[in-house]
């Protein structure tokens, strides 16, 4: 595959995203951004093993480059990770025209760009993500975050990067379980917005979780189209922004009340869509057809398709700390056809029968 | 005095400031802003006691209202106090349409400010300051942050606040040290902007020092009304907003070498003043008349006007990490006529000369 380039339209907080073989070598972009300034590199030890070494030579323009380790996987997007990147720059002396540089999984794309969103009040930062959901969801758009205990990515803001390279070379390193993470959000965007695209995703899923180079290409390509768009429309979630969640409401009440890191965040949308699209049809919005089409996708890209055995009770309690809730009600994101999704409230004796429904036996 | 009322002109994120007596009982706009919704007042102990019951009075329209605790001295504007309020909106389930009010002075402002800021990426919050620095100064113009131990206000955001009431009844109950403190920023406020505003401080000192209330109400509206004006024209401090840091890179060095808490922003800031007025001289942009007329200006205002006794090495260090520092190279807000100031450089050997001709013996 070739190199596109996208653009997120957000008036002066434009950027383009660059879906390609060899980013992490560097784009003329990157370098222009990266001249004569003080830059830092986010990233952990296996990431920066196998691509730190490229990423500061594409660097070579910059008056310094220091680069920052943190510590892999979901329980380390908290505070102690985001003070280790202050630390640095502060030891390092950098000033507040000093680049960040995001190389990694979304942990390492949330945190640094908080780092970026705070440091000084605000510095510039680039996303290299490296992992198949950083590369379709959250190196785009903006939102930054680090978890807390009570509940997901609660503390954050939104800024957005100056640029997105979306290397797929670096697909071919990941894990099994981290590509169907990532086909997780994937999916989640046809559901939302593209049928026709959830129809290619699930012709494809052989290739796609075989690590196809060609065909995750495309789907990454599509599913960056699939947010820039909706991020464009509505930058700070006011409102369409919000479907991109499909998913998270319950997914994020797994995260949370299993322990971070014990489920991928891909893991916990891909049962939480399962849920959400059960939720549709017990609330008559879809016929049994879309749930169990989602459910067979969700499985099919070998994902989990049942939540923890807790009783309902726990994953409302979760639940009512989500960013949608309003004053301890949650809001959920709900299919009212394939590629049509809309925001509500739901009753209480309808989730708690989806959540029978849908999570182990207990 | 009446009630006044400003305005900063910052297009959608424009607000209100109001300056008058018995604020803090409530007002039109702080009812509207509540109404039926969560609210956090953020305060201390102290402010807590001598006026959360009437403000708590003033927004009997909210749905919920919770009171969050911080600790009192600058020490304590840190991540742990974030957290605070962090553990509270969540252990009350705040949802994002909620509102922070902060109650009290700087410490409280800022630190309620940057959690307004981060909490689920943004919620809105009022300013109610009650210390004379918080009203003149910190209260408006949307810098939030806490502190880094390396460097003061390292980690913060922009978010405006939706109004600001300065209840300048609240001054009465001011201890002398923290009148002196507040007058340090309105006579910064004349030094940078306003020589006639300088002149009326200087005449009418004896009564801001002994906390005369149309002395101090006067001089409260002026100066937020300068702040006003310099933020409405450069909200991020691109420009022009720099020269509200006229004493504040040496200033911070101070309150950061000193350990937060052991000099008042406003006694550091004083001592800066009077260095950034020599080194100022020493660069040949003003006569000896201004750094002398200043000093005696801070002097007259019960500041001290002399640095800790540490070797200008030490200084240096602390101020290569001020936010106007370009890769370690400090920058100081310095004056070419009394009322007009410029950001720029300065050869390390009269930064040198400044620090040994203002500092304590050692």
């Amino acid at each position: 595959m070739s190199l596109h380039r996208l653009q997120v339209a957000l008036g002066e907080r434009s950027y383009p995203i660059l879906v390609g073989p060899g980013l992490v070598q560097g784009t003329p972009e990157l370098a222009e951004l990266a001249a004569g300034r003080q830059v830092a590199i986010v990233t952990n030890e296996r990431v920066n093993g196998l691509y730190g070494g490229p990423l500061r030579g594409a660097l070579s323009g910059a008056s310094a480059c220091i680069t920052v380790m943190l510590d892999e996987g979901e329980q380390h997007k908290d505070w102690a990770s985001l003070n280790r990147v202050f630390d640095a720059l502060l030891g390092a002396q950098f000033d507040r025209r000093c680049l960040i540089v995001a190389l990694g999984g979304g942990v390492v794309g949330d945190t640094a760009g908080f780092a970026a969103a705070t440091y000084q009040r605000g510095v510039d930062f680039v996303q290299v993500p490296t992992t198949l959901l950083a590369q379709v969801d959250s190196s785009v758009g903006g939102k930054t975050a680090i978890n807390h205990p009570r509940g997901k990515n609660m503390i954050g803001a939104f800024h957005q990067p100056r640029l997105v390279l979306a290397d797929t070379d670096t697909l071919a390193s990941l894990p099994p379980r981290e590509l169907s993470a990532g086909i997780a959000e994937m999916l989640k965007h046809g559901a939302i917005a593209d049928p026709a695209y959830l129809d290619a995703l699930e012709d494809d899923m052989a290739r796609l979780r075989a690590g196809d180079p060609a065909a995750l290409a495309a789907a990454v390509l599509r599913s960056c189209e699939i947010k820039a768009q909706v991020v464009g429309a509505d930058e700070r979630e006011s409102g369409l922004r919000a479907i991109l969640n499909f998913g998270h409401t319950f997914g994020h009440a797994i995260e949370a009340g299993a322990g971070y890191g014990q489920w991928l965040h891909g893991e916990a949308v891909g049962t939480g869509m399962v849920m959400a699209a059960d939720l549709s049809h017990r609330l008559g919005l879809v016929d049994a057809a879309v749930p169990a089409r989602l459910k067979a996708s969700v499985a099919a890209a070998g994902l989990p398709t049942q939540g923890p055995n807790w009783a309902a009770e726990r994953y409302v309690e979760l639940m009512s700390v989500d960013k949608k809730a309003s004053q301890g009600i949650p809001k959920f994101v709900l299919l009212r056809a394939l590629g049509q999704a809309v925001v509500r409230t739901a009753p209480a004796e309808l989730v708690h029968q989806t959540l029978r429904a849908c999570s182990a036996a207990h």
